[in-house]
C-alpha cells in the first residue's frame, strides 16, 4: 500500500530550516535558470519580504503567487547559446500579494536578497484563491445557523457536509474596485465519498474573502439529496457484480531507461528539453531542441509550452448555477491543483517522479509529492512501416516500432480531475493529450424520471434526481515556437480548391496556396470552414531545396464557445470563439485570462492583446491554441467518468532535410547501431 | 530472423487437396456461420463452378472475388439469439467471375455443393483487379518496344525498371461498356528498392486487362530521374549518422493472457464479437456484443463494421497525374492488399495473429500469414480516475490502468501503407485509429531547388527533381450499429445557443436540443458546422431514468472532399463531401462506391442511395463514416513518411445505467476480486 502523505486541508507543509541554504547555493550553477523556485527560495522569499517590507508585519499579509520571474528571453536565450561563456540570467522571484485590501507585486533578487521591485496593483481582478482560502471560507457554513437550519430542514445530518469554493466571477457589477469574494457550494457525504454527486440544491452562498465571512445566503427551495447508493468509486466499497477484469498488460524496459533526468533538465533519444512547474500553470516545458544528425548539432524548436487558462462554463443560467463559469488556471491555479500521481496506475511502471513545490499562503513551501511523471512509453503502433509487394521475386519489409516520451501531470479543479500529456516523438512531433475524468457537476431535482421533466432542466437526467448540467472544457495552451531561432512567421497553407481549363480531363483539383499571416488578425482562426495547414515557420531557414522550416500544429475537431459575445463570462473568456491565436512574444501576456483573473472583467485577455493586431511576421510570435470539449453528460460518466480525450500535435513540416526516423533502426538491428554512433548510447548526447 | 514466405509475383498460392475437406467438415456445427471461407471452401467453390457451369471450361475464366454470401441479417440473428434451437443459417459463397469479356456472379450453396444462381451482370464498371493481373499487366512494358526505347532515351537499363499497375477511373468516356482498362506507372529500382522515388516521369499507358496488352503509349517529355541516394529504408542499407535510438521498451503479460480466441470469435474482458476477413474490406467485425453485469447478459452493439471505401485522389491534373483518384477497396481490394504483420514490429509482443485467404484469380487459395493480430494494449493512460481533496483530513484517490484490446490490420496499396487498429474499451467504446504510412507518390520535375518553380507543380518539392503531389485520403467505414437490438434512430443532440430573459446575471447558455432524423437526408451531415453530438439510439429501450441507450459517434476533425461535383472522380466518390451518412440497412448496399467500383460511373454509390431519401427513423440503419485527410507533403514523409494517425470512437452514452467500469478493480486489489465472480476467469463468458 502506498503512503498518502496527510493533507491537512488539503496541505502539508513543508518545513525548510534556514539554514538549509545560503545565498550562495542558490546562485550556484548545477541550477537551470529556468529551475522553478527550490522551497528554500521560497522561503527565502518569503524571509526577504518578511525581513523588509513594512507590509509585511500585518497579520493579514498573504502570499497568493510566488514562481520564478524568468529571465528575459533574449537574456536566457543570449545564456543557452554558451552557457560557459555569457553570464546566467539573475535569479528572481515574483510575488503576489495581498495586504489590507490591496493586491501587492514583488520582484525578488535572489542573488542579491533584496526586493527588486514592489508594485501595488489597483486594477480590476484579484489573484489566485490559494487552498487555505478555499478551506477557510468552505468550513464557515457549518457555523452559519440559517444554513444549519437549512441542513435541519432537509433532514441531514450538519456533521456530514463538505463544503467548497467556487469563484464568485463577475456578472456586471459596476463597483470598483469589488470586494474579493466566492461562492461555497455544499454537498452530503451520506455513505459515499463521492460528494459531488449529493449536492444540497437551492442554497446559495457569497463569501468576503477578505473578511472570511458570509456576506450573503440564501435557501430558495428544497429538493432531494440524490441517494448516495452506488456513487461510491472507491474500489474498497464495491459489491458485486463486479465490472471487467483483465489480468495485467505491463510495459517493461529490460535493458534499462534511456531516459536522462539531470535537475530539471530532460534528455531522450534525440529530444532535450527544461521541465519546470509553476502554480498556474502545472508543467512547464521550455527549450525544447531536437538533435538534428545531419546538422550535427541541437536544434530549437520551442521556447516554452504550457497550459496558460481552462475556460469551464455550466449551462444552468438559474440562481444558484449562473455564475458557475471557471477559470481554472487563473482563479484556482492549475499548478496549485496538481496532485501526487499514483505510481502504477497513474502512470506506467517504467515512469520517474518529480515533485513540485509552490508556496502557500503564508509564503511557506508546499510539496505536492509525484506531481509530474516521465515516462518511456511503448505506443503499440508503428512509427513508419513499409512492405513492398511490386518488385518481382522479393518482399521487402520494414517496421519501426514506436517508443515516445511521455511527461504527465494531473490537476483536480474540484470534482474534475484533468490528466495533461507532453509526449514527444522521435519524429519531431509533440503531441499534448488532455484526458478530462473525475466527477461531473451535477444538480439535484425533485423528479426522477426523464418523463417527469416537462421544461428544460439545463442537463441529462443521470440518476434519480440527478441532472448531469451541460457544461463545455475550453483549455488553452500557450505555445511559444522558436523553430530555429525565435524569429518566425505563422502560415495557412491554404487548400484551394482549382477548376482546370479543359486541356486534361480532370475537372477539378485543390492547390496549396500560401499565406503568411501578416498581423494578428490575420492569424485568429475559427477551425472547421475552409480546409488549411496551419505551420509555424522559420522565414530566414531553408531546407538544401528551399522550404521553409516549420513545425504544423494538427489540430482536434474543433470546438468553440457558443455564449453570446455581451455574456460576461464570454467576456472573460472572449479568447474561446477561436481555435488558434497568434501574437508576438510579449513577456507580460502569459494568462489568456489575464494576470488578475478573479473577478476580472475581460480587459486584459488574449482576445483584448489581439484586437491590437500588432504586426506578426518573421517576429517572435506565440501560437495559441484552444482546446474546446462540449459535454452533454451521459449516465455512463455517472457516478465517475470514463477518461474522454482530446488532443493536438506540432508535427515537423520540412523542418528536416528528410525523415529523421529514416535511420533509426529495428529493435533486431539496434546492435550494430552501437557499434556506429554515440546516438546509441542511451539517449545522452553531449552538444 | 522471420520466415518471409515468398510471394511470386506477390502471391503464394496455397494448395490444399481436394481430399482434405469434405461437405459434412464445411458445415460442422463448430463452424460460425459468419466465418470467411476456408481455404478448402474457396477451393470448392472453384471447383463447384468448374464442374457445374461450361464457361469455367473456358481458358479465360477468372475469379476476382469469393468471399462468404452473408447469411440474411434477420435470419442470421435468429441463429445468434439461440444457437441450439434454431437452424443454422445455409453456408453460402458469393463469387464476381469473368469470362469473354463478360462479368458473372454466382452464388454457390456450399452444403449442397450446388450452384445457388448465376447471374450476367451487364452494367458499367468492372470487378476488383486480381494480383495476377496487375502483375501480369506490369510485365507488358517489359517487351513493349517503345517503353524500351524511352528507358534507353532515359539512360537507363530497363531491368532496373519495375511497373505497377494503377486504376484506369472514368473519365466521362460514354461508350458502354468500355474496354476493360488499368494505367501503368514505371519506376526505376537503381540503387534503391524504394522505388517510388524514382518514377519515369512523362511516360502514359493504357492497358486493356481482358486482351493483357498495351493499347496506348505516350513519352511527352523526359526529366531526370530523381537519384536513389538517401532514399532506401531498409535498416541494412543505412549509413551513419544514425537516427535515435532507446532501449526497448516491451509490454509483458505476466500472469498470462485475458484473451480467447475460438475459431473466428473473439472474446476478452466484457467484450465478445466475431472477426471475419473480406477480400475487399480486409478484417470484419460483427456481432460485437458486451456483457452488462446489471442485465446479466450480453448486449448487442453492432451488427457488422469494416472499411467499405477508400477515396485517394491526386491534385495534378496534368496528363500523366489527372487519373490518380484511387478507389483502393472496389480497385484493388483492401483485403487482398493485407500484408503480413511483423511480430514485436507492427505488433506487441503480446499478440496473437490470424491468418487470412482469398482467391486468386484461378480460383485457388491464396494465404495472406499473420494478416491480423489480436494484442491487449496498456495505454498507458488511465480509464478513470479522481483524487478528492475537499473532504478534510482526508484523501481519496482511485486510479484504474487502462487495457484495451486492439485488432490489427495493414494495407498496403502499392506505395501507401494504411494500418487499421479496431480497439476495445472496457467502458464500451469502440475506438477506430488509422494509420498512414508508406512512401508518398512523387512527380520527377527538372528542378532542384523551390526557387526554381515559377508554377504551380501541385505539390512540395522534397528533394532535387521531386514533388510529393498534393493529396486526400478519405476512408468510408461502414458502421452497422445495432444499439440493444436492429431497430434504432439517429439522433442530433443539438447544442442550441440561447439567451436568458434576463431573470438572472448570465446572459447567455446553450441546451441540447434533440433532433430525430426522419430520412437520409436529415442525417448527411458535413461537420464543422453547429455543435451537436451524433447518437444511434435504440428509440424502443430506456435506461430506468428514462434515457434511450445510445452510442454516440466521437469524429476527429473534418475533411470533406473539394473536388468540383461534376468533376468524374467525384461523381465516382460524391460520398466524400459529407463525413456521416445514415442509410437504412440494405444488404446489397455495402459497398460506398458500388460493387462494380473499377472504371464506375457513379451510378451505384452511397450518395446515390442516399439521394432516395428513405426513412431511417427506428429502422435497422447503418451508420457510415468518412475519415478524410488532406496532405500536403513535407520533406519529413520522404522517403517513407512517419506515421500520421486519426480516428474516431463510438462511444456508450446512456446505454450503461452507470459507468461500467466504474467496479472494475484495480490490480492491487484483483485477488478479492477473483473470489467473487466469474468474470474475473480471463474475459470468458458462458451466457
Amino acid at each position: 500500500m502506498r503512503f498518502f502523505f496527510s493533507f491537512s486541508f488539503s496541505l502539508f507543509f513543508f518545513f525548510f530550516f534556514f539554514f538549509f541554504f545560503s545565498t550562495s547555493a542558490l546562485s550556484s550553477s548545477s541550477n537551470h535558470p529556468l529551475d522553478p523556485l527550490t522551497p528554500s527560495e521560497i522561503q527565502k522569499v518569503t524571509s526577504i519580504i518578511q525581513a523588509t517590507s513594512s507590509l509585511a508585519k500585518l497579520h493579514n499579509f498573504t502570499f497568493h503567487y510566488v514562481g520564478l520571474d524568468e529571465p528575459d528571453k533574449p537574456e536566457l536565450l543570449s545564456w543557452h547559446s554558451h552557457p560557459a561563456s555569457r553570464p546566467k540570467p539573475p535569479r528572481r522571484a515574483f510575488v503576489m500579494a495581498r495586504a489590507q485590501r490591496k493586491a501587492h507585486e514583488f520582484v525578488i533578487d535572489l542573488d542579491r536578497g533584496s526586493v527588486a521591485s514592489h508594485d501595488i496593483y489597483n486594477g480590476i481582478g484579484y489573484p489566485p484563491v490559494s487552498f487555505e482560502e478555499q478551506n477557510a471560507a468552505a468550513a464557515l457554513p457549518l457555523s452559519h445557523p440559517p444554513f444549519i437550519e437549512s441542513v435541519k430542514k432537509r433532514g441531514l445530518d450538519v456533521a456530514l457536509v463538505v463544503c467548497s469554493a467556487y469563484p464568485a466571477a463577475w456578472f456586471g457589477e459596476t463597483n470598483a474596485p469589488k470586494r474579493r469574494q466566492t461562492r461555497l457550494l455544499c454537498f452530503y457525504r451520506g455513505e459515499t465519498e463521492n460528494l459531488y454527486v449529493m449536492p444540497l440544491e437551492g442554497i446559495s452562498f457569497l463569501v468576503d474573502l477578505d473578511e472570511m465571512k458570509i456576506i450573503d445566503y440564501a435557501d430558495r427551495f428544497v429538493v432531494p439529496v440524490p441517494t448516495s447508493d452506488g456513487t461510491d468509486y472507491r474500489a474498497s466499497k464495491q459489491k458485486p457484480p463486479f465490472g471487467p477484469s483483465t489480468k495485467p498488460v505491463k510495459m517493461v524496459q529490460p535493458q534499462g531507461t534511456s531516459l536522462v533526468v539531470q535537475g530539471h533538465t530532460i534528455r531522450w533519444a534525440n529530444w532535450n528539453f527544461h521541465l519546470g512547474f509553476d502554480f498556474r500553470a502545472g508543467p512547464v516545458l521550455s527549450l525544447a531542441s531536437i538533435y538534428d544528425p545531419e546538422k550535427h548539432k541541437f536544434r530549437n524548436v520551442l521556447y516554452k509550452a504550457r497550459v496558460s487558462e481552462l475556460f469551464v462554463p455550466y449551462m444552468d443560467p438559474t440562481e444558484e448555477w449562473y455564475y458557475r463559469a471557471y477559470f481554472d488556471a487563473g482563479e484556482y491555479g492549475f499548478g496549485q491543483c496538481t496532485v501526487p500521481l499514483e505510481p502504477q496506475n497513474d502512470c506506467p511502471e517504467t515512469a520517474v517522479f518529480m515533485d513540485a513545490y509552490y508556496a502557500g499562503l503564508n509564503g511557506q513551501p508546499v510539496k505536492i509529492e509525484n506531481a509530474v511523471c516521465i515516462f518511456e512509453r511503448a505506443t503499440g503502433h508503428a512509427s513508419w512501416r513499409h512492405t513492398e509487394l511490386s518488385i518481382p521475386d522479393k518482399v521487402v519489409r520494414e517496421v519501426r516500432p514506436e517508443t515516445t516520451l511521455v511527461v504527465r501531470s494531473a490537476s483536480v479543479i474540484g470534482n474534475y480531475d484533468y490528466i495533461i500529456d507532453w509526449e514527444f516523438k522521435m519524429g519531431g512531433s509533440i503531441k499534448v493529450r488532455v484526458g478530462l475524468s473525475g466527477v461531473v457537476q451535477v444538480k439535484a431535482v425533485d423528479y426522477t424520471h426523464k418523463d417527469q421533466m416537462k421544461e428544460d432542466a439545463y442537463g441529462t437526467i443521470l440518476a434519480e434526481n440527478t441532472i448531469g448540467v451541460h457544461h463545455d472544457h475550453f483549455l488553452t495552451f500557450y505555445l511559444d515556437l522558436d523553430v530555429d531561432g525565435s524569429d518566425n512567421s505563422f502560415v495557412k497553407m491554404k487548400m484551394q480548391p482549382m477548376r482546370t481549363d479543359g486541356e486534361f480531363p480532370r475537372k477539378s483539383y485543390w492547390t496549396a496556396v500560401e499565406e503568411t499571416a501578416k498581423t494578428e488578425a490575420d492569424a485568429r482562426i475559427a477551425l472547421g470552414g475552409s480546409a488549411a495547414d496551419l505551420v509555424v515557420t522559420n522565414p530566414n531557414k531553408k531546407t538544401k531545396v528551399g522550404n521553409h522550416h516549420g513545425y504544423r500544429l494538427i489540430s482536434g475537431p474543433p470546438a468553440a464557445s457558443l455564449l453570446s459575445d455581451d455574456d460576461f463570462p464570454q467576456k472573460r473568456a472572449a479568447f474561446t470563439k477561436h481555435q488558434v491565436w497568434v501574437t508576438p512574444y510579449n513577456r507580460s501576456e502569459q494568462w489568456a485570462a489575464g494576470m488578475y483573473t478573479d473577478q476580472s472583467r475581460g480587459e486584459d485577455t488574449l482576445d483584448v492583446w489581439s484586437r491590437r493586431n500588432r504586426e506578426i511576421e518573421n517576429k517572435d510570435i506565440v501560437l495559441w491554441y484552444v482546446m474546446g470539449f462540449h459535454h452533454i453528460p451521459c449516465q455512463e460518466d455517472f457516478p465517475i467518468m470514463p477518461t474522454l480525450s482530446g488532443g493536438f500535435e506540432l508535427r515537423p513540416t520540412n523542418f528536416f532535410e528528410y525523415n529523421p526516423i529514416l535511420k533509426t533502426k529495428p529493435p533486431h538491428l539496434e546492435h550494430q547501431l552501437n557499434n556506429h554512433t554515440a546516438l546509441s548510447t542511451g539517449g545522452v548526447f553531449h552538444p
